[in-house]
């Protein structure tokens, strides 16, 4: 059990936290009150102990024969994770992958509120991409600051990713979601975090590609059909 | 300059070809014949002896004074990752997720081609989703077979990914390529790469969520309107 919650807790726990919440909102759908570290882990090929480290570290313990409480781990695992009250976050880019980042409802459930998408390109401002407009990027100051927007989810082309990243940042954006292929340089005070999905689209690509080289040469795909 | 291509270039090479690749990309658009290393590395926040050992890994080095060639570095690259060919890739799961990654059109140009999804849902099976037809998931393994598919996007709820994905093993599948919260374990033989949204945002979220509570104990977001 930790004390100091926000510092002490592993990056690696925190990265875990979403699969227990996971698997307890939908035993909390099914009436089970109670859920065992061995339950918990053995549907997310974790080891028991790990399990209760990590829910130990956020401050709660199971108890011997009854094991977690659902309701409760819920909720604090929601608290630790910020959870429990909506964000909102601006889109930055109404491109491709802004445009399928609007569409995908399960941020809902994480508690994080897509409000807007930005973009400069006047052909895409003014549209409603899933009910959501597409604002002129040079309003990003003005409303990040009078709408309490505190997040970018940074979906702009790779080569504009740095100085789009410094745009939210003037705004007054605290944390950015960089979804670019760029790595980024931000100042201490500004959160950011990475999700690069040509990265790692690479990386399989790569290894199947070089697995598939020797025996398939040409094109995969295109050929049989019944 | 490697010889054994494949085996040796570091993972964290391969993860930043993208990076390469989308700037070369745009320098091709513009008719420009060749980049130095230092403007490849400005634009990605790199040092230049970093972005020539990443090319040099994939078998181009640049020319004193010219720099790199763009068109040959493109050909290398899109060679090397298996992106000059398409590859043809099913989605598991037609739920909030599947259904934006089947709308991303990004996967496009990376050679990745979603011919179809897959999903047990009654409701889904038959619908079209961005194009794509759902279908259900006790035919994966035929036609995975039928149509040479080799990669699986996996795009199930947590609680079943595992049960899923050996589907999609047993279906011949060779590369998984993870969006659920859950961690898998396959067979050697099988490709792993992972996506992690739920885990980048909980990072994120509870970063931004211990650095607000003290300012801002309730929701935020619902308040200034104009």
């Amino acid at each position: 059990m930790s004390k100091d919650r926000e510092v002490s807790v592993p990056l690696p726990t925190i990265r875990r936290l979403p699969m227990y919440f996971a698997l307890l909102q939908k035993a909390a759908q099914e009436n089970q009150a109670s859920m065992s570290s061995s339950q918990l882990a053995a549907d997310l090929a974790l080891e028991p102990i790990q399990v209760r480290k990590d829910l130990a570290a956020i401050g709660v313990t199971g108890q011997p024969r009854l094991g977690f409480p659902v309701a409760e781990l819920i909720q604090a695992i929601e608290k630790f994770l910020g959870w429990d009250n909506v964000t909102d976050a601006f889109i930055l880019g109404a491109g491709h992958l802004g445009t399928a980042l609007a569409g995908y409802q399960g941020f809902e459930k994480h508690g994080l509120n897509v409000v807007a998408l930005f973009d400069n390109d006047p052909r895409k401002v003014g549209q409603t991409i899933h009910g959501k407009e597409v604002l002129p990027i040079d309003k990003l100051g003005n409303l990040a600051n009078r709408l309490h927007v505190h997040i970018a989810i940074l979906a702009v082309p790779a080569e504009v990713a740095a100085s789009v990243a410094q745009l939210a940042i003037d705004a007054g954006i605290q944390a950015i979601w960089n979804f670019t292929p760029t790595k980024l340089v931000v100042p201490e005070n500004v959160i950011l975090e990475r999700v690069d999905l040509a990265a790692s689209l690479a990386v399989l690509s790569s290894k199947l590609a070089a697995r598939l080289r020797p025996i398939e040469p040409t094109a995969l795909a295109q050929e049989a059909q019944a």
